[in-house]
């Protein structure tokens, strides 16, 4: 509908850094209008005849379904291929050969895969369209985009706001890209982990450079009253060497009854999920709590992309 | 079309327990519809638009397949998941976190779990309906839905006959079920079992309390005359402690071209399937063999509770 | 649209053995025609409505990927069945039970087995057409198909074409289907391969028989000046005992650039992946190529052989 939305026609989705503000209001502009189309109809058939070919090297559930529940609101059809024998020492067929194979059946590519650049790859030898959905510790670029849809959906408004980003900073894929992404508005973060789970140099740079305000503490409750978004993610116990620092720590970075009351009214907790003991069950009742409609978002997300790449948004 | 077929727009399906003589009536009503729909046009477009999330925790070909074309043949669209990771004591993500997830996704979720319980606790959590495929020793309402309607739709009428059930009748989870749902109508039973495998005392109880008339017996040979219906199961080797015994009973649990000379011309085989060696081959082409239709009866049950549960029927 | 292809409505499809030069002709125009209509239009609708249950006892993304593709391009639905537990010990359920189970369910079946005789037992029990997508060592006469209608589309003729077919042609299950195929035009042989991986003596047979020309040689270079077709497969080592003659021959058998160079500017390579090292990625980008257009062509030919079975063509 815009120019840059029909820029995306063609191309693939690889990586957070191809996305400037303009291509992002332009992709939240569509998926909101997925997300109207959806609450009221269930769905269009603006993708009828179109197939994508759902690529699994590892398992997601929660990614693949939500790319295939989008392809599907939109009319079209899914390949699943899930268990894809993969070892890079065997002598199996070549990525290369497989996403060419694919191709020639289907009109775009997803592709998850447990090796960073994999993704990149697909795209290199596709002529068709590729999704990367997470390779490995590289990039998952739908997550970040659903992530930030969230809170534009739910806050109506990206600039301006104060995120607070609790756990584990250092390895969370998802706090990498959602970070680089919010680069592009006016907000201000507050990194709240473990000292031995702070954000890696590289994304902090990022965040100095571009002349974002920042803090790094390791206490949760000294600022949650500031939070506008608090994003939570896990703390895995396997990251410790020091077990006895584990069992000190863990706890300060929890969200439940306590913690939220003295967080604002109007502000949104959101978890990439799965969650494991980091947000309390007793939260999922708070209005607040919008971890599940950002799940629904990933959807909408993905329709818009979807349709975006396909030519049809 | 009824009152009562609508009251299940947005209800769950958990348990036989939920269903009375009016509510079978219409479901098998709709049934039926749906069987008149496929035979002649192979399905209709009634549920354009919807998702069905087909959650199998455990493999189960035939009644995965069954819900999918069931969903296919309505015009819906199905997302399969199989092969989910499950582990009790494993730190994965919790049941209703993942059913609210994928109702997020779907309109409608069918779950097939190893513990009983777990398709409650679905329904507990989930907006959207939910639909117990078999949760482990608990219940698998539709395959006694559709066991019950394939009397129905193959002599016409349920009240007046003698069911004869035979085989484990112990843990036989499809027994109890239409043992019960059988309680609606004016039946006589015969149970044929072993004498360790014998109806348990709760379902007993509830066919005595209910007043309907039935014998037990260990020899099938002298009741099969009188069978309207005859329900078999396997006779699992498993259940012995003494193999002796079990080499000794084995065969009289079994149904062959012998057997079936003493039954009546009017009548049916049943069985659940998968079936071992207690139905011989050499019946598949007697006419009153109906386990092949009775797998067929279940896609029509299953259109029929899609609809009437999203509000189509 | 001619008789030959009416013909087919309601068959099964388990053998080369089934096709002539009439039945050939007829499918390669109905594929044709579905390449034309996917180029143009993506798909149509012609099977919408109708199920295939898509039965792998063992996994292939291609084969599994391209009858899925084929189904969806159509309008038709999948029912997706990995997975299954297989075992010819096993006290699991039959294949002719699951077989009448499924066709209770869809309108056609695809079945991968590990054992030959599976399809052609599937197809005695079903009533609904069954299509065999490899049964061991069995056949897998979709593969032969699609690599004679590539010849067809890449030169648009196939009498009078000289096909060098390399490799193993001892255990190579497409070669010996598509020689069958072949005896059908006029063409003359060339089979290249190591001593101990010769074509075996009933395919031979039916070569001389036919009173086409062959020759068999054991170098590549040699003859590639005279391929129209050069069908390459791949020479694996656990094949060989004495792994010093594997060393010695391996790359007398093997596709390159230098090769090509001495090759006809009008001819194509063809392979039936997946291909490990016996043809260079550095001829991908040779138009002479056709092995990922091959791939598509399976599509097109999966297309008009469902359309055909189900009375659509």
């Amino acid at each position: 509908m815009t120019t840059t939305i029909d820029s995306f026609a063609g191309e693939d989705i690889l990586s957070v850094n191809q996305f400037d503000r303009a291509s992002l209001d332009a992709i939240f502009g569509i998926a909101h209008e997925m997300r109207v189309l959806v609450e009221r109809f269930g769905g269009a058939e603006m993708l009828q005849g179109k197939i994508l070919a759902n690529l699994f090297y590892e398992p997601s559930t929660r990614t693949s379904s939500s790319f295939t529940a989008a392809m599907q609101r939109l009319g079209g059809q899914v390949i699943p291929i899930n268990n894809v024998q993969y070892s890079s020492v065997s002598k199996g067929e070549s990525l290369p050969d497989t996403i060419r194979t694919l191709e020639s059946y289907a009109d775009v590519i997803v592709i998850r895969h447990p090796e960073v650049g994999a993704a990149a790859t697909a795209a290199y030898y596709a002529e068709k369209p590729v999704i990367n959905a997470g390779d490995g510790v590289g990039e998952h670029p739908t997550q970040a985009l659903l992530d930030l849809f969230t809170v534009q959906e739910e806050l109506e408004k990206i600039g301006g706001l104060t995120v607070v980003m609790v756990g584990d900073l250092r390895y969370g894929r998802t706090v990498h890209s959602l970070t680089k992404l919010l680069l592009n508005y006016n907000v201000s973060f507050v990194f709240v982990s473990p000292d031995i789970l702070r954000l890696p140099a590289d994304v902090l740079d990022a965040v100095q450079t571009s002349g974002h305000s920042y803090r790094q503490v390791d206490d949760l409750h000294s600022v949650i009253g500031e939070a506008d978004v608090l994003y939570m993610t896990r703390v895995q116990r396997e990251r410790f060497t020091d077990l006895a620092e584990y069992d000190r720590v863990k706890d300060f970075f929890v969200a439940d009854k306590e913690l939220m009351a003295q967080a604002k009214e109007k502000m949104i907790i959101m978890h990439p999920l799965p969650r494991v003991g980091e947000i309390s069950y007793a939260l999922d009742d708070d209005p607040r709590a919008a971890y599940f409609r950002q799940m629904r978002n990933g959807m909408y997300i993905r329709m818009a992309l979807l349709a975006a790449l396909l030519g049809k948004a």
